[in-house]
């Protein structure tokens, strides 16, 4: 088992399976050694955060909704490394998109379950720069979308 | 006549002009073999969709929206790239801003518009990663705004 | 002096010290030539704009909001650069987080203070493609956040 993927196993996740394509566009694009990784919601089979931050929707239920965006990332770039989570060097950028009410300014801590869980994933790997922002709404009442720039090894 | 230019005019479809710089910014850059291009609105001479997605614009006027906006893109990719349309090896990385009330989800449908439209143009090439968003205004009122990521050959 | 840096001091301008990180993410990466900075809020020890354009801010302080936060995006490269502004070659990529209400529209000329100063302080090396939109809200109750892709020689 690969090193990531055993550290995977130890924090007690499970990638879900990376989305397929549902239109003309495309999950994941390799372009050199960077992946580009399209939008991911925080929805995965039967668990799926919806609706607002500010808005019914609670810091707690954000930051797991953070995660789960973030794990629909990763088994993208799984995928884009052919399988091999090793393979993925490092990330460059991580833009959360956080559905919340004009009022809410907690987003960064929202987003923050993301960050958290890519380093306790792929460890000094998974730093990355980022940008966090409260958007009106996001496609199919997704809380929390997030899209990734990547570089493999 | 290149390819491309000839699958355009067999789609019945003439690019804008390229938007001038307006401002202290440009419309496009290249960095080695990729094309970063800013935001392109929603219009081109008298054709013009501004407002909002679930306020009054429906869901085929945001889908036009979409497909202008992207119209301009191209037209920025055809002048980075020397005039060649040909010259476009792919499409990176589409964002897609959709100006809408925070009680819309069908952004991913309005943005259909421009994915559809760059694969029925540029084929294999115009596959491309794709964010979309709900924002709750755009410049100048704009419905729909695009920026890209491109790759020349 | 650097050349960069006198023309910083010609303008009466001082770079705030770069943000540090307050969590997993790292304020900017550097990738091959590329360096990557995460979006920086119009805050600056006791200057700080916050709420939102057409509520309460008007556009000069919009403007001095995205002029702060851009300052905040140069201080990350300086440091990115190894203290010398001179390796700044260019700017790729400058994002405009606004937090506006739904109808405010002249987001581009809040913005124009981030893309003006760009030019004013690194001249040609300043002159970016841009994507500017209208957030519900972002961290922290910024009015302005931008984040940037930049060229070091």
């Amino acid at each position: 088992m690969s090193r990531i993927a055993a550290r995977l196993a130890e924090l007690g996740l499970t990638l879900p399976e990376p989305a397929r394509p549902v239109a003309t566009y495309v999950p994941y694009r390799v372009v050199g050694k960077e992946v580009w990784v399209s939008m991911q919601g925080s929805v995965s089979g039967e668990r799926r955060y919806l609706g607002k931050l500010g808005a019914g929707l609670g810091l707690e239920e954000g930051n797991e909704a953070a995660r789960l965006a973030f794990l629909n990332v990763l088994a993208q770039l799984r995928e884009a490394a052919g399988g091999d989570l090793d393979r993925i060097a490092g990330l460059i950028r991580l833009t959360g998109f956080i559905a919340s009410t004009p009022d809410f300014t907690d987003h960064a801590q929202v987003m923050n379950g993301a960050s958290d869980l890519a380093v306790a994933i792929l460890g000094e790997a998974g730093r990355h720069t980022r940008s966090t922002l409260g958007v009106a709404a996001l496609p199919l009442d997704f809380a929390v979308g997030i899209d990734a720039v990547a570089l493999l090894a």
